[in-house]
C-alpha cells in the first residue's frame, strides 16, 4: 500500500469523518454508513434554498469541501470514481430541503445524471421543489454531444451559494447558474496517471508525453501530446480553451488535480498569467486543489466570462478554506532595491599601532596554515589553516582602505572584509563576531567587552555552546581573562584549546558529523588557531 | 521532465511571479533577480514591527503563500532546498523594517541561521532594530542539539503576525514568539522521496516502508519503518509526539508534505482525531499543505499547548488562503435519515381494464424477448430483450399490489416498480419517465399529456434527443399522434424505429461507442420494443 488509507472499502466514510471532525461543529453527516454518504451543513434551517452536489468521490476537497456557509447544503458522496446511490440522493435532499427548494448541481456522467434525476423525482412526489442542472464544461471532446462536468462545476457552486446565501428565489437561481454552465469551458492536462486506491498503478503515460483532454476518473486523455515544459503545457490549454472564449473579461480557474506541487502550480500560474489568453483574462481563482483526481500530477483551467453580478457572487465571502477566492491577476509589481546593500566604506585612517597588531595578528595565522590544515584533516576536511591564511593575506592587503583609527567602525570593517574573503560558515560566523562587537562598541563598551558582546551573538546564531568543541572553547575563556591581561588570556585560551581534545562528542559545526574515536585526542583546530593568536601576540 | 517547470534556474523566481500575479496586486517583489527574491507586502506603511521569514524554496506556499495581513510582511527565497544570499535577506529587511523594527523568523537550519544572522547584524549597523527567533520544533532526533525547523513555524508565522498587526512593540512579539517555539513540536512521516528539480528521483524508500521523522529537504527519515495502513502511521507520529507533550490542551497542525492527495489528508485528519493524543488534540490547522517539501507522498503533524492569548492570535483572521484557518476537533455529529426512503406504498386498487392493459404490455414484451436479444446483439451486449421482459414478468407478478383504479398513483408505482426490477440506466430512465409522468397526472394533466410531460423529463436526465439513435425516437412520435388514435401512434413508432436503422451515429447510450458500420441497417432495440408495443395493442 502506497498510500495514506486503511481498508479500501472504509476509504470514503474515513475521509468524510476526518473532514467533519475538522469543521468545528460546522458539518454533520446523514446516519446510513456505508451506503449513504451525505454531509451536511449542521446549522441549517432550511429557510433559503438548498444546494446538494455530490458525485464519485476521489475529487476532494469537492464537493464535502464546500459544504458550508454560502456554498453548498450538501454533498452526497459515492465510493471512488462511482456514483452515489439514488436512495443516498434523495436522503440529501429529504435532509435539507425546505419551502424553499433545493437545487441539484451534476456533473455531466451517466451515472449521477440518472441517480440525481430519479432521486430528484421522488423527493417531487413529496410537494418538494426540486430543480436539477448538468454542468458539462469540459471542451476535450468537441464531437461528442455530451461533455463531460470537470472543475469549472466551482463556478456554479459558488454562484449559487451566494445567490442561495442572499435568499434569492430557487427559480432564478436555477436560471442564472444554467447561464454560468453554458459559458464555462474547461480543459486539463497531465502528466502521469491517477493512483486509484487499492489498485496498481497504471503507467499509461510514456515519460515525455502529456496527456490534453483529461477528464477526472483516471481515464485516458483525448490526446497524448509531447511535452517539453511548463511554458508549453499552458500554451497547448489556452489553445484550447481559446477557441471557445468569445469576448469580455474571463475569470479563471486554476486547478491541480492533485499530485502536482504547490511549487509547479505557482509556476503554472504565471504561464497563466502570460499565456496567449491572458488578455482576456481579469481575475483567478486559485491555483489550488478544488476538484482533484486523487493524486494525479495535473491540472485544468477553467474560464468563464463573469458579468458584475457574477463577480459580486465570486467574491462573497465564504469561511471555507477550500476555497481559495478570487483576485484581479495583475502585473508583477517590482519596487526599487532599497539603499544600503552596498556595504557602507568607512573612511581609511591611520593608526600604527593598529596597524602593527592586526598584521601581527594575520602572520600568526598565516604561519599555521599547514598545523592547523593537518588538525582539521583529523576530524574534517584539512582546510582550517589555508581558510584562515587566505583571510589573512587578503586583510594585510586591503589593511590601508580600514579606519585604523576608529575602533568601532574597524571592528565592522573586519566583519564585511572578513563575511567577503573568508568561505564557509566560519566567515560568516567571524563576520557576526566583529559586526556585533562593532555594534556593541558604538554603544560604549569598552574594547574587551565589545569583543565579548561579538561572541555571544556568534554563539546564538551558530549555536555553540562551551564544550561543543568549536573556536568557542578557546575564545569565550581568553575574553573572559582578558579584562586581566593579555598573558592569562592566552593561558585560558591554550587550556580551552587543549581541553577540547578531550571532547569526544562535537554538538556543532561539521565536526558532528565524525564519530568519537575519530575526535579523540585531537585539538579543535578553530580553538587551537585562537590559542595560537593570542599566545603569540602575548610575546 | 515529469514537472511543471521551465529552465531549472528559473523555478524560484517564477514562481513567485506567479503568486505575485494572481495576489490581486497585494504582493510585489524587489528589483534584482536573479539573485534577490525578496516577495513583499504592497501595502506596507512600515508603521508596525515588520516580520521577514524565508529560507530554501521547495515549500510552498511557506514562505511567500504567507506574506499578507495579519502574517509576514516579506519572505526571502532562495534556491531550492537552499538559504537565500546574506545580501537578499538584508534587502528584504531594509525594505519593510521602519522604526517599529522587524522580527526575522528562522528555520534552524546552518545556512539560514548564518544568512540570516549576519544581515540582522548589517541591519543593525543601520540602527534598524531588528530581533530574530530560531525555530527548532522538530523532534526526529532526540540526540542532536539543534533540532531543525519544519513546519510548527507556521504557529511562530500566524501568532506574530497577529500580534505585529494589533501594533504589538518587537519586544513582546519577540518574547511571546520564543515561548511559542519552546512549546512547539514536530514530526513528520513519508511514504516516499521528493522530486528534486531537474534531478532524478531517488528511490530510497522500498515499497511497504515508510520513513518516520523526515525533514522537509528531501533528507532521510531519521528511520525506516514497516508501513502498513493509515492508522498505524498515525499511531507512529502520535506515539513520538506524545512523548513531548505536557498537560493542556494542544492545537494541532496537519501538515501536507506536498504529494498526499486531499483524500489521503482527510482519512489522516480522520486518525489523528482518534489518535492516542486526541484526548490532548482540542483545534486542529488543516489538514493542508502549509510546508511541504516539493511532491512528497508525507504529512507532519505539530502540536503546541496554546494558552487564550496564543489562541486569540491564531484565530485572528488573515485573507490569506495558503492560511487554512483553525478549528475546534469535534466528533462527528450524526443526524438522522430522514423520513421518506421508504417508497410510499399507494394502497391496491382494481380495474379490470388497466389489469387488462397493463398484462398486455407486458405479454408483448416478454415475446419479443429473442428478436430483442438478436438486434441488441449488433449494437450492444445483446440483453436489451432479457431486461425488458424481466422487468415484464416482475410486473405481472406485482399486478395484484398495484393501484390500477387511480392512474396518478399507478405511474408513479411503475417507476417505482422499475427502477427496482429493471437494471441498468434504461430502468433509471423508465422510472424517471413514469415518474414524471405521475406528477404531471396529478396536476391535472391527461393520460397522453402526462406521458409527454414524463418523455421530457427522461430525455432531460437522459439527454437523448430524436434522432440520438434510442428508444425516444420510436416514442416521441408515438405520443405526439396517440392524441389522435392509437392506430396513428403505432405507425409513428414503427416509423420512427425503422428510421433508427439509418443512423449511423449514436449521440446517447452505450451505442455511442459503436461505430458507423456495426450500426448501419439495425434498428435500435428499444425503438423497436416501442414499435412493437404499440403495434400489438392496437391490434
Amino acid at each position: 500500500m502506497t498510500q495514506f488509507m486503511n481498508n479500501k472499502e472504509d476509504i470514503v466514510t474515513e475521509a468524510i469523518d476526518g473532514v467533519i471532525a475538522v469543521s468545528g461543529g460546522k458539518l454533520a453527516r446523514l446516519d446510513g454508513y456505508p451506503h449513504i454518504r451525505v454531509v451536511l451543513r449542521n446549522d441549517w434551517d432550511k429557510s433559503k434554498v438548498a444546494l446538494v452536489s455530490g458525485g464519485g468521490s476521489g475529487h476532494e476537497p469537492a464537493h464535502a469541501g464546500f459544504v458550508g456557509e454560502g456554498m453548498l447544503t450538501a454533498a452526497v458522496c459515492g465510493d471512488v470514481f462511482a456514483s452515489p446511490s439514488v436512495d443516498a440522493v434523495l436522503a440529501g435532499i429529504l435532509a435539507v430541503t425546505g419551502p424553499a427548494g433545493c437545487l441539484l448541481i451534476v456533473k455531466n456522467y451517466t451515472g449521477d445524471r440518472l441517480n440525481f434525476g430519479l432521486a430528484a423525482e421522488r423527493a417531487r412526489a413529496f410537494g418538494l421543489d426540486v430543480s436539477m442542472v448538468v454542468v458539462d464544461d469540459d471542451v476535450a471532446l468537441p464531437d461528442l454531444p455530451q461533455a463531460r462536468g470537470v472543475a469549472g462545476t466551482l463556478f456554479v457552486h459558488k454562484i449559487a451559494g451566494a445567490l442561495a446565501a442572499r435568499g434569492v428565489k430557487l427559480d432564478e437561481i436555477t436560471r442564472r447558474v444554467e447561464k454560468v454552465i453554458a459559458g464555462t469551458k474547461t480543459i486539463g492536462m497531465s502528466l502521469d496517471t491517477c493512483t486509484v486506491p487499492g489498485s496498481p498503478k497504471e503507467s499509461r503515460i510514456p515519460k515525455g508525453m502529456a496527456e490534453l483532454g483529461l477528464g477526472i476518473h483516471g481515464e485516458a486523455g483525448v490526446e497524448q501530446i509531447q511535452y517539453s515544459d511548463a511554458r508549453q503545457a499552458m500554451d497547448a490549454v489556452a489553445a484550447k480553451l481559446g477557441k471557445h472564449m468569445g469576448e469580455g473579461q474571463h475569470v479563471a480557474l486554476l486547478n491541480n488535480l492533485g499530485g502536482a506541487s504547490v511549487l509547479e502550480m505557482a509556476i503554472l500560474a504565471n504561464e497563466l498569467a502570460n499565456s496567449s489568453i491572458a488578455g482576456k483574462l481579469k481575475w483567478i481563482i486559485g491555483p489550488a486543489a478544488m476538484v482533484t483526481s486523487l493524486d494525479m500530477r495535473g491540472f485544468s483551467v477553467s474560464v468563464y466570462p463573469a458579468d458584475v453580478e457574477d463577480l459580486e457572487a465570486l467574491s462573497h465571502p465564504t469561511p471555507l478554506s477550500a476555497w481559495p477566492g478570487i483576485s484581479e491577476i495583475t502585473p508583477v509589481t517590482i519596487l526599487n532595491l532599497p539603499d544600503g546593500l552596498a556595504p557602507i566604506k568607512p573612511l581609511p585612517s591611520e593608526h600604527a599601532e593598529t596597524r602593527a597588531f592586526l598584521t601581527k595578528c594575520c602572520e600568526i595565522l598565516i604561519k599555521s596554515e599547514s598545523d592547523l590544515n593537518a588538525l582539521d584533516a583529523k576530524s574534517g576536511d584539512g582546510d582550517t589553516g589555508s581558510t584562515l591564511a587566505g583571510a589573512a593575506r587578503a586583510l594585510i592587503a586591503t589593511m590601508d582602505t580600514l579606519p585604523l583609527a576608529d575602533h568601532t567602525q574597524l571592528y565592522r570593517a573586519l566583519g564585511q572584509e572578513l563575511s567577503q574573503t573568508m568561505g564557509g560558515s566560519s566567515g560568516v560566523l567571524l563576520a557576526i563576531f566583529f559586526a556585533a562587537a562593532g555594534d556593541a562598541a558604538s554603544s560604549g563598551l569598552s574594547m574587551t567587552g565589545a569583543l565579548k558582546a561579538g561572541l555571544v551573538r556568534m554563539q546564538e546564531i551558530g549555536g555553540a555552546k562551551l564544550g561543543d568543541r568549536t573556536m568557542v572553547d578557546a575564545l569565550y575563556p581568553a575574553l573572559e581573562a582578558l579584562e586581566d591581561n593579555l598573558h592569562l588570556a592566552a593561558k585560558a585560551a591554550r587550556a580551552g584549546a587543549d581541553h577540547t581534545a578531550t571532547l569526544t562528542k562535537a554538538n556543532a559545526g561539521r565536526a558532528t558529523y565524525i564519530n568519537a574515536q575519530q575526535l579523540e585526542g585531537h585539538t579543535d583546530p578553530g580553538a587551537e588557531a585562537v590559542a595560537r593568536l593570542f599566545e603569540h601576540l602575548q610575546g
